[in-house]
């Protein structure tokens, strides 16, 4: 053998080393994957104490799998290799994300990593007390201890950023304060007058037929038939009952996720279904032979929620989508739907109206509720707003946004578990979904002309295959925005989802 | 400071770090509990392959935290000290039982520990693929690579003994073919003439009542209400539907059981749920501070049998339990039970009929369901029969102990799924845990004059507390034989096992 080859040779063995490294530390994550998961649907009671034990122990585990000191050393000999230089692109990209994820993750102290998951899980325990007695007193403490441990975890793995974009990092790899800030500040100056032009009209949608007696049993029923429909598979993956839904991945074949129930409100777990199953979608078109590594995991969290928008607003909140499903929906709720049609059932899923809580928000409010703590996360981070301030806060500037106040601590700044279990950096990407999730659904539109007629059949095959390639194929091989322009062959903008939304709240609102 | 009480403290942090490692241990161990759990009640159809990944990957993770050589020199050196010798009981039985573990972990190799986890879940799925296809050559190979790998953990995990009393020792410390095989046989040359006394008999319990229609949800609220009523925690613990009842442990307010339903058939619940809820009350008996370490722990399976067993049986099968019983019975399926009265529902439970499977098998012929597989894995495990030879041999003995044969393996040899799941020496802990029931049973009775007239008024909280002073408190500082001894102050003996099925079967039977 030439030395040429026994170098290539040598290249690929060490590649081979460093991803079956990586693939462990994912076989580890993924049952840190399953304690979150059970934590939601299952523990009991007082097994709170317990579970925050068994996932700082697993979290210390996983952090040393990430942090192997001999997986630094291969790492560095594969960067200086011509594997990385001359290697297939996709081989290249993965050499730089795992170096540059190996070197974030070395720069985190054990005990900290510990810290941070025990507190997760006491803070969010903390957090479901204060909400439940509305006692902003019950959280503070859990919040001024996390926001202080979100701040040394932002500065010590990306001390090259500003302390916000480094935890943002974590989330959407690439995102940037100041290009996120400009480009949600244009679609706002957009969506409030939209509001208030929805507000205002005289001829705003009836949500009334929402709102009759819709059985559970046989909405388990719907939910189930309609996400098998656009392609989520059962065979790998399960659907349960939590308070907030929510999407786990447990491992390539095994994707959960959760949804509310409400008797007397038929979009709570159709749109909550809808949603989950578009992530659950993403990760089971992950492609399989690469769980654990770039090419097998997803881009972002923007993307993530670009999934689940698409299916549940682009795709659920369509007239084409309500010809196919309300002769089913007509079908298994015959009493509540005997005077009904799919025109009257879509435009009242479209009514526009300002509200406190962010989950409960209609599709183009929903923006301005992400915004507000888009900014306050931020201030907090960087010591410009002090958490013992935050109710006041929250509470002032919300009027302003939406011409009303919470009445309660519960009803405002204890809504949301992200801030208790350390998710901090995580709101933007809400926004950023519905913004790449708008964009991609009119690149879709424009390469499947025929779209909007499967859709009316019944047949979401064209447009989730469409995705597969040019969207979950590419796992997080590139960042979102190269990810969105590369399918979309447009840089972002907030120009498709202003589109979407005047294309669809426009008419139902009898705007011009 | 003297010189005495220097190192008398320095053993004392010596121990407390022992045992902070062993504890340690002890939260990884209840993450594969979690793996194990989620397995059986919720794992997704194709999400086997990725959970066998994740079990071999926890599993060495758990091994090498047991065989920490850091660990081992910490107790070389405890042993080695004066708290050994002088320190309290608990502290010194602690200190040899850890030795003893950890001695025992020392000597398996994690390749071995690695592959028996792995196997371990890919064997119990083609244990079920094999079972619902009654296909014996799904599970053959199987289980020649598991009883491979068993003798191979025997010969290294206790080379002092014979590999069967090795395996063994794992689920019923101490106990020995030797000892058990005679108090067996001895078991066996009385319960044989009973079974034939109770077949031949001309008056036999009547257990039609016990088949009308019980609806499940109404079986649901029947059986929480009867474990909570006995002492089973709902805030520590849940109940779930598997087709295979078991009680699991995810941590120490974390006790989870599973029960089957059968609409047309009271007991298959009820008493699925009585017997795992009495695993349940004693694992939440055994002391929290103690999670992790001997005095927390079970002292062995044939202890914790005799927790179900004596729930099960020895209460659940009683005149006094359906005094107390029958009338919430009648209230909750007041249909099928309308004609019915407490002496016949009792009456009904205790049918004797010899039967192919095992966990349908009558209290009585349930014992020899056991001695068949005791002998059988023996055998095996010794290499004194071949796997190829199982099916065989299992009917032709079973036709001669029952006098009927399987009409396909499903109803013979595939029916459990111990031996794939790697537990070989498990089989003979139910029959130890029915005699100990029996023998414990008799002690509270002669202890707690009134237990009957308790039981009768549904009052279940002295019999628990004398079950958790006289066993649970121990935790497994004692071997199950003289902790027999100690709670009943005689040998361990099949005596009351017979007097109390003589006491209850014979009456019912019309026997003399």
């Amino acid at each position: 053998m030439s030395a040429d080859l026994l170098s290539a040779s040598s290249d690929d063995a060490m590649f081979a080393a460093v991803c079956d490294h990586a693939r462990q530390a994912a076989v580890l994550g993924s049952i840190e994957s399953l304690l979150g998961w059970d934590e939601r649907t299952m523990l009991p009671v007082q097994g709170g104490t317990h579970r925050s034990d068994q996932a700082a122990a697993l979290a210390s585990l996983v952090h040393k799998q990430r942090t192997d000191p001999a997986q630094g050393d291969r790492i560095a000999t594969l960067v200086g290799s011509s594997l990385a230089k001359n290697g297939p692109p996709a081989v290249r990209a993965t050499i730089r994300i795992l170096q540059k994820d190996f070197a974030k993750h070395a720069r985190l102290p054990v005990q900290l990593v510990q810290t941070l998951a025990k507190t997760a899980v006491e803070a969010q325990q903390a957090w479901a007390a204060a909400r439940a007695e509305s006692s902003w007193q019950i959280l503070e403490p859990w919040l001024v201890k996390m926001f202080a441990l979100k701040a040394e975890q932002g500065a010590c793995q990306r001390p090259d950023l500003d302390p916000y974009d480094a935890l943002m990092d974590d989330y959407e790899p690439g995102a940037r304060w100041q290009v996120i800030a400009p480009l949600f500040q244009r679609l706002r100056d957009q969506i409030v007058p939209l509001v208030q032009e929805c507000v205002a009209s005289s001829q705003r949608p009836n949500d009334a037929i929402l709102k009759r007696l819709f059985p559970i049993a046989d909405q388990q029923r719907f939910v189930r038939e309609i996400a098998s429909r656009i392609g989520f598979d059962f065979q790998r993956g399960r659907l349960d009952t939590t308070d907030h839904p929510f999407c786990s991945t447990i491992g390539p074949d095994d994707c959960r996720i959760t949804t509310r129930w409400d008797e007397k409100f038929l979009p709570t777990a159709l749109f909550g279904v809808l949603h989950e199953a578009g992530h659950g979608l993403y990760e089971q078109g992950l492609a399989r032979q690469w769980f654990g590594l770039p090419q097998g995991e997803a881009a972002s969290l923007g993307i993530h929620e670009s999934q689940s928008r698409l299916w549940e607003n682009m795709v659920g909140r369509s007239p084409a989508f309500w010809e196919w499903c309300f002769p089913l929906a007509q079908q298994m709720f015959p009493l509540a739907l005997a005077d009904a049609n799919a025109a009257a059932m879509q435009r009242a899923l479209l009514a526009v109206r300002p509200s406190l809580i962010r989950v409960e928000a209609d599709e183009v409010t929903y923006n301005l509720h992400i915004m507000l703590r888009f900014s306050l996360e931020r201030e907090l981070v960087l010591g410009e707003l002090r958490v013992a301030d935050l109710p006041a806060v929250w509470n002032e500037r919300f009027a302003n946004d939406f011409g009303i106040r919470p009445s309660s601590d519960a009803e405002g700044v204890l809504q949301d578990i992200h801030w208790s279990g350390g998710l901090v950096g995580y709101f933007p990407t809400y926004t950023l979904g519905n913004m790449f999730a708008a964009q991609l659904m009119a690149e879709a539109q424009r390469q499947l002309p025929d779209l909007d007629g499967q859709i009316a059949n019944g047949r979401f095959g064209d447009l989730l295959a469409w995705l597969q390639r040019s969207v979950h194929a590419h796992g997080r091989l590139l960042e979102s925005e190269p990810l969105i322009e590369q399918a979309c062959q447009a840089r972002v903008s907030e120009r498709w989802l202003m589109e979407s939304l005047r294309n669809r709240y426009g008419p139902a609102h009898g705007l011009a």
